[in-house]
């Protein structure tokens, strides 16, 4: 059971695109800015965005946001009246739980590690197997889901509709016409999870030009993110490319995005996880088996990368992955009815 | 099964003590407000204060609350990892959880309805039965409670010793000598607890001179609450006077406050509850065994009064119990280590 992708040689890739890049923007040994060696591994990475991508079909109004973060935090869509999505997806703990796997309705243990929501709106597909694309999808699994909150939807819209202050809300929302539906539900609490980015993380004020706002070790850890190849599954503004590889970590037998296709190919694959914020959301992997950071990065290197990453390289990803770290939404709880 | 204490004859003494403030304030027929007619009955209710009474050996700073707000929400001071304070406490549900009866660890039903910490505060005894004094002593009890948070405390001491960031913010609150103990959480979350007050109800700024902030309705419930005696218990800012009163509320065999005295005089004795923002601490009584405030209302008519409240003073006091509700207190919740 170790089947796994070749890893892509893009130590070789990456050294020809810097190579480009730098004559491009006519970086030389001859640049004026004597800290510069880093500089060229910039146009590697991209800034969280100031808003996520708003699909066609669900405009981001601050009625949706408001309902959405109600929904977020609200139990009584649950089976057992305690458990919402907050309970989890904790805003105190990087809106993660920080257990190795998630405990739901009755105590259950499920069988991966809660994903962040943070930044969940600039990913391309959702769940740790993809089995919803967009957040819309994704909203009303765990409600229903019996291992989690427990509560079929068509009882959770009943319970809403007992309120009259999600009465009002979801009209001012979604206008007057039974407007407490799923469908709703979804497209509220999509809207607000959209507005869950992390921005001005040191690595996006040092993309923003501020040179300081990285350590030397940071940079030097970028460098190694770069050169080592990390940077093709982790691209993109979230540091995901949202989709799926084989990766088999110590104690997971989960098959993954198999469950969801029934491809050979997908066994023991998973969602590339987002390291936006990757220090506040340990442990780390599908099954939550890893604690340490350093350690997360070592079986990468082994599992990816076929290779035994020095300690040193290991720290100066780990100090690169702190930078990582950006401002976490903050509003107050919400009072609910 | 049904001993009751007697209930004082508070109509006369109430009628006694508005006609001599009457005279003394001067407020007859001919006062030139017109709609004074309920104004006399200010006198009998005190706004919730800018601040809670602050112990002399427990002083209110900014480092204490800090450290005492990220304890309230600090779920690894659990046995599960997964409960924390804020898990029964809800922010987003008037800081209880609007079940029955509390679930704690590996889902266990405690024998009482979660008490809202909103204005604890200004209590004088602490839990339904009072076996704590104040928030000092009561801190502590839900961590090492086995149905609660199960932790015994050392082991909660050494989890947080194990975060730079708790010894950090510990030494700033306490000083540097071994600053993560007992003693000090207590008082960390003490000090959170007393900033938790919710000043601005409508009774609030009625008894500050606004005479539009309650409804005419909402003056006649203030005015039958004090004629007809609840004011006798429920007194002071946090409308409690925090002693202990024989009641048998419907489905309930809680011996209540002799649990902790082994006073005969004490069985079925609970501490009167708050009635600050009791529209938004449903459901009721110790056992949480009623819904509706309506319905709690003609329970306590009946049961402390020996009194059928007719339907209409019913709605009265239902009304004015929704003057109650002052503003929440809003801040973000803290991210932890």
């Amino acid at each position: 059971m170790h089947n796994k992708q070749t890893p892509p040689k893009l130590r070789s890739l990456s050294s020809g695109i810097i190579a480009a890049a730098a004559v491009a923007l006519g970086i030389g040994a001859s640049s004026s800015v004597v800290a510069d060696e880093f500089a060229q591994y910039r146009q590697f990475f991209q800034p969280i965005p100031s808003l996520a991508p708003i699909p066609a079909d669900n405009s981001m109004t601050a009625e949706k946001i408001e309902v959405g973060k109600m929904l977020f935090f609200e139990p009584r869509i649950s089976g057992s009246g305690v458990i919402s999505c907050a309970t989890c997806h904790n805003p105190a703990l990087g809106y993660t739980d920080r257990i190795p796997r998630a405990t739901g309705h009755d105590g259950q243990v499920g069988d991966r590690n809660t994903p962040t929501v943070l930044n969940s709106g600039l990913f391309e597909s959702q769940f740790w197997d993809g089995r919803a694309d967009t957040l819309e999808e994704q909203a009303l699994g765990p409600i229903e889901a019996d291992i989690e909150m427990n509560m079929p939807i068509d009882q959770a819209v009943n319970r809403l509709k007992e309120f009259p202050i999600y009465r009002e809300k979801f009209a001012a929302a979604f206008g007057d016409k039974d407007p407490i539906n799923p469908d709703n539900m979804a497209q509220a609490m999509a809207a607000f999870q959209r507005t869950l980015l992390t921005p001005n993380s040191p690595l996006d004020r040092y993309l923003a030009g501020d040179d300081g706002a990285m350590t030397t070790q940071q940079k030097r850890g970028m460098k190694s993110f770069v050169d080592r190849g990390c940077i093709a599954c982790h691209s993109g503004p979230a540091m995901t490319d949202s989709r799926f590889h084989r990766i088999q970590v110590p104690g997971s037998t989960d098959l993954g995005r198999y469950l969801v296709t029934g491809n050979e190919s997908d066994k023991h694959a998973f969602k590339t996880p987002t390291l936006r914020n990757v220090a506040l959301t340990y442990p780390y992997f599908n099954n939550g088996g890893v604690d340490e950071l350093s350690d997360a990065i070592k079986i990468m290197g082994r599992e990816m990368l076929r290779t035994e990453l020095p300690n040193r390289e290991v720290a100066d990803i780990e100090a690169f992955m702190h930078a990582l770290t950006g401002d976490i939404p903050e509003f107050p709880v919400p009072s609910l009815p």
